[in-house]
């Protein structure tokens, strides 16, 4: 799909390529090549881009410093390098039932035992799942969550359920890597403070610049427990050497113009505006039996449609008769197939929306034909 | 010591700062951006890149084609997915007894019982024992080489020798890693063309831009079995999703702009005289005991010493005494430490030859004081 213009997608995690701030980082690029060739070369992970970082994990409602900051290729490379330290082959690992599809792959060298717990679509991970495995003695490397805009379900984690997993994380002795690349793209209500806030011994928190500045930089950093700080960064150099200075220097460049915060403001208020087209859309173009996750975080609606209905099925449909494209909730789907296969997830960010109202309705004609 | 512009480095295989070519990379990087904001998006590894990639391989007399290639952030990640395809953990995997350091930390994840054979600093590594090895029913999970312009050695594989580990790798169902990040910057005599243009079923390249254009960006390649090319691209995802966009739009920029072919000749020139610099001062002014490889690829030197000095007892005194910095043998020793302690690795890119000239005779007088 990536290659046909003609489709309306809302299949791709893509932040809107017309909200990137080109002119800025023209002239970063041009300042930081004309003013040090070096940025062109390898380098230690720069200590400027983690004083930011620290600054931005303030923002989210973390305390952290620079030394318990590992600079990554984006938040993927976090994850696998997180699951290359923590995770033996054929341990177990603990992760929703429905979840990013990435964590899957970034895990995949070490052949780990799946566990997965349900979600619930208002209040996020059973938590209380997670308590009994634990409590039967199911002993997980780590437990995978995603706090805020939840990739594919688009819930918010409560507080409570934040607390309760950090509880089992200290009592049972499981790490828990938070994947909060999400967490800034706010939309409603008041922002809860990633896990990392209430622990910084068993959360390895996982960020990234690419949702909140782009993709392309190739960005991300994990906040993790400070004495497993030199042992990441050797994994990271045994990955990829280092993270490009070039990117980096970019970024800090970015970054020290001061523009962020209102950036963020800017995503923040579009993306909401976008979040709020596709809702209204759904509302009046889907038959009323499609359940629908509103996110007050990220990038993801998460729709699931009367159980007779196959997702995949309705996909081909949907791109022949009406050229619209999403993903089918299978492709997340670890043990939740069921659940998944009449499912479907929604990205929002990356088109006007106008053009969302237009997608919508005509994929609103698929499912309600489906449905009758 | 990269925090110290006091001290005359020949530790780190950093290309030249000042041949990056920066007014171009300033153009490209303008261009790339103005034309297209969806460079700072995700996407799919780059058609034109590859297409520029197909040429480059045939500057080095490899045939190739694009659904041979995955483009990886830089030939580390290429070495590391190449390890999480090949390499079950605990298997076997063969290298030479002195290496590059970063295949040791590639394959680290798997753990593998590592076998060594030793290399001759005129024709490289023993094939011969490979063979035995091999047929006294050794199995490793490949075989790394470096082809041209070995790290730390220098040394160039012979022909003759590549085509015995070609037949060996054939006959016993071995496959082999070349790693030939060096192989463009040649200064002298024929160059011996890589193992790939010998065997594609058997043997996975790794090439880059780090020492040909610039390490900054981030950008290497795999030329692999063709059916292998679907699961590599899957572990590279899983690894970090894709290799910056940007940067590859700006190397195909650059690339496109025609000026390449000349500046890799203005690299060679230039290393070419900083090489001979190195040469000409190590025999002028260390004792002549030392034994030293002058490399006909690449950026390194390697000498050895007499057996009773302690290259790492040398680089204290180096670096107190005469502000010297350079890479202790034992930094690359798997298994041959003995050789590897009394042995240093000069990396001569990095510095004008004037700077070379001065920190060699500095570095003399503290070898020659320890040899008398």
């Amino acid at each position: 799909m990536l290659g046909r213009p003609d489709i309306t997608s809302f299949a791709l995690g893509q932040p809107a390529p017309e909200l990137f701030p080109v002119e800025a980082f023209i002239k970063a690029s041009r300042e930081v090549l004309a003013s040090n060739p070096g940025a062109l070369s390898y380098n230690l992970p720069l200590k400027s881009l983690k004083a930011h970082i620290v600054q931005l994990m303030a923002m989210r409602g973390v305390v952290c410093n620079e030394s318990q900051i590992v600079v990554t290729t984006g938040a993927q490379q976090a994850m696998a390098i997180v699951s290359s330290l923590l995770l033996n082959r054929g341990q177990q690992l603990l992760v929703e039932e429905i979840i990013y599809e990435g964590i899957q792959l970034a895990v995949r060298p070490n052949e780990p035992e799946i566990l997965t717990v349900p979600t619930d679509l208002e209040t996020g991970m059973d938590t209380e799942e997670v308590e009994w495995l634990l409590r039967k003695g199911s002993n997980p490397a780590f437990i995978y969550a995603i706090g805020d805009g939840h990739n594919p379900l688009g819930v918010t984690l409560s507080y409570e359920k934040r607390e309760h997993l950090v509880r089992l994380a200290q009592r049972y002795g499981v790490p828990i890597l938070e994947d909060d690349v999400y967490g800034l793209l706010h939309y409603e209500g008041k922002p809860v403070s990633p896990m990392r806030a209430m622990d910084e011994r068993m959360v390895f928190y996982a960020g990234s610049f690419s949702k909140i500045l782009a993709p392309g930089l190739r960005i991300g950093w994990l906040v993790a427990p400070e004495e497993t700080v030199p042992l990441l960064s050797s994994l990271k150099y045994g990955n990829d050497i280092d993270t490009s200075t070039f990117s980096q220097q970019v970024t800090c460049a970015y970054l020290a113009s001061g523009g962020f915060p209102e950036h963020v403001k800017l995503l923040c208020e579009e993306y909401r505006i976008r979040r709020d087209a596709m809702a209204t859309s759904i509302a009046e173009h889907f038959p009323d039996c499609v359940r629908v996750v509103v996110p007050s975080n990220g990038m993801f609606m998460w729709l699931e449609l009367p159980t007779h209905l196959d997702a995949l099925e309705l996909l081909r449909f949907a791109i022949e008769a009406e050229r619209v494209g999403f993903m089918p909730g299978v492709a997340f789907a670890v043990t939740g197939a069921e659940r998944a296969s009449h499912s479907i997830r929604l990205s929002f960010p990356n088109c006007p929306a106008p053009q969302i109202r237009e997608g919508i309705a005509r994929l609103g004609r698929i499912v309600k034909a489906s449905c009758s």
